[in-house]
């Protein structure tokens, strides 16, 4: 089944919007095992529309339209995929009916402008919006199925659910690996799988960078071959893989995972990071159960008085030193009862990095039943959010590997 | 100029990811008065590359691709570019000197896999890479020119302004005041500014939701219209406006700022939010001068050890409640020594409501100079993450208020 997604409005040719309703109604046709060939997005201009469109409708089986279904002048996406199917448009009464439903139900009063909505190409199927005014439609044209989602998010996932039962599934097309790594890059990873593909010439191998992760998804063959090959990465990978699994994993969810499994609590004591391991792990339902909470320590004076750190050694060594983050990593899981603490302290910059202690410098430290683990690095020229967030992820990185007995 | 955004991955294709490199480069041009004619997504197939490249190159003037350049066996796009401009690959030495360089900065060992990112299109011109090991480059195509950069958006973005200067600039295109908003929807800011945009057809009016603010941009004109319109915006949607000025503005930054211009500093005290007000403030540079620090006061008896609410007050109002919650925000500016104290107490769900407590019910508290301020809300049926993000941000927006002595 050929399949491509067409999203219109010039504000995604002005970059105000990424364009979200590709990547989702992609990824819901990729679980499905259809396959889009192609995204498209094209501005408000009708000429254009009706050029996408005619070639949309004599290549592919499958097209889904995002956008363009609203009352104003901008709003021609009917008109355009009208012309492009050479029929006429009519006002529709099913579509009429609709829009006035739909201000009822939102207790507005109906303009005359609204009706325009109602004018759709001869032929369609309505689509029903439980959401908002405008109705989708579903058109058959001469290579396929065309179907027309307003470009509102909420509206078009609620319209593309009703009519999913309806579209074609290849089973095949869902069965993958994800193998979620940390600690690797991309092309270290490459490098260590080396010739494997070559040995799974039935499977297809695809690298996802999303910072500081990397996933390699495996595609295709079945379910033999695929727990196969997973195994192979895994041990050419070692201890940089945090899990192999249907959806690619996050530091801080595996962590979380593992914590509740165990029974366990943490607890959080964050200097450069600022906030962002406990907002990471507060991220998934059920963070409750096993984060106590945390201190962000963001001045030296708090970092004395509420993590107990001592000053002499916040002056001997500095904020940015071992002896500091891990009496901050021990002290925070003591103040407030948890059974393990982890702590950063690092300079994240742009500024305030000397010839001894450059931007970019960061200490991290995990404290447990296993004891005291330490690691400083230099995460050097990424940038403020940058350093934040791979220091974030080490030290939860770092957690997971203690909890579960390993080294880091 | 006819300019167009070729993104390349077959994640894009998957919805594993939304494309946000289109849109930031599109966000870039517009700002330069180039307006982007059609953005399309590809998979890493090498003949749907060439087809689309070898169209690309007959039809505009510039040409923007994102993607493929990494070194592994999906990253076609420079053989892809090579094939449909009808020229050679060529191994390039100054390519595997920016290559080997990348290496050294990151002090890992370059793989000879990694010297496939240095086979390059003849003739085509290197652009530094000074964020990871793929170089980029520019190619003079028979209609115009192509950019050509990798995939990872930090790398993009930084090669991106690399060459920006030598982009043509129409000037007009980025005259313009953006009106950044907080606490008001897209529909409501429609309906207030009515008849506005028919009072200055000179300019164009373009609504931007980004959860959970909105900004209206007002484009085109000359500087006096500008001034004058985007005077009446203000006046028309009162204490919703955050900002009036060249960019957008996040309630973040507005505080971060109006903090450090008042020589005051904040501490927060976050349950529900987990963190998250603390990350959003230390986003930004020089966070350290007017954050003290926080608390994640997640487990109820953090709140009472650390900021000593009341355990009596807990048990009979529970912990999503007026009193704990102004017990939180005072108690973490006389904990942390802070000017200013930010609270909050929620229920983010996706469990744990009630029916006197339901999922999405926030208490939010601001103490400071002028004393206490409060908010209860029920952010309902927008999930865990937005009602986190959204309670977080009124909680800074309430703070922002009060420090301007303005009433929420």
């Amino acid at each position: 089944m050929k399949t491509a997604i067409i999203s219109t409005g010039d504000e995604l040719l002005r970059g105000v919007v990424a364009d979200t309703n590709a990547a989702w109604m992609a990824g819901r046709l990729f679980e499905r095992g259809l396959r889009v060939e192609r995204i498209e997005v094209v501005g408000d201009d009708m000429e254009a529309l009706e050029a996408v469109f005619r070639e949309a409708f004599s290549k592919y089986d499958l097209i889904f339209v995002g956008g363009g279904l609203g009352p104003t002048g901008d709003d021609m996406t009917a008109q355009a995929a009208a012309r492009a199917a050479d029929l006429p448009v009519d006002r529709r009464d099913d579509a009429v009916c609709s829009i006035r439903a739909a201000f009822e139900r939102i207790g507005r009063p109906m303009h005359d402008v609204n009706l325009k909505q109602a004018d759709l190409p001869r032929g369609c199927r309505i689509i029903f919006n439980e959401k908002g005014t405008a109705p989708g439609f579903v058109l058959a044209v001469p290579s396929g199925t065309a179907y027309f989602f307003p470009g509102v998010p909420a509206e078009l996932e609620a319209m593309f659910l009703d009519i999913e039962q309806e579209l074609p599934a290849v089973a095949e097309g869902a069965r993958r690996r994800c193998v979620s790594c940390f600690g690797i890059g991309e092309s270290d990873m490459q490098a260590r799988l080396g010739g494997l593909s070559v040995r799974y010439p039935d499977l297809s191998f695809s690298y996802r960078a999303s910072f500081p992760q990397n996933t390699l998804t495996l595609l295709g063959g079945d379910d033999e071959r695929l727990d196969e090959a997973a195994e192979e990465v895994r041990k050419l990978l070692g201890h940089c893989v945090l899990e192999v699994g249907p959806h690619p994993v996050s530091v801080p969810e595996a962590l979380g995972r593992a914590l509740a499994e165990r029974g366990m609590t943490a607890a959080t004591a964050e200097s450069c990071t600022g906030g962002l391991i406990a907002h990471s792990l507060t991220e998934h339902a059920g963070a409750s159960a096993y984060l106590r909470g945390g201190i962000v320590a963001y001045d030296n004076a708090v970092k004395r008085s509420v993590l107990g750190v001592s000053g002499d050694d916040l002056l001997r060594y500095g904020a940015v030193s071992r002896p500091v983050v891990e009496q901050m990593a021990r002290g925070v899981a003591q103040t407030l009862g948890a059974d393990w603490g982890l702590a950063t302290s690092g300079i994240a910059g742009p500024d305030g990095g000397t010839a001894d202690k450059p931007v970019g410098l960061v200490h991290m430290a995990v404290w447990g039943p296993g004891g005291m683990r330490h690691k400083e690095r230099i995460f050097g020229g990424m940038g403020r959010s940058r350093v934040k967030k791979i220091s974030a992820w080490t030290t939860m990185w770092m957690a997971l590997r203690a909890l579960k007995n390993e080294e880091t």
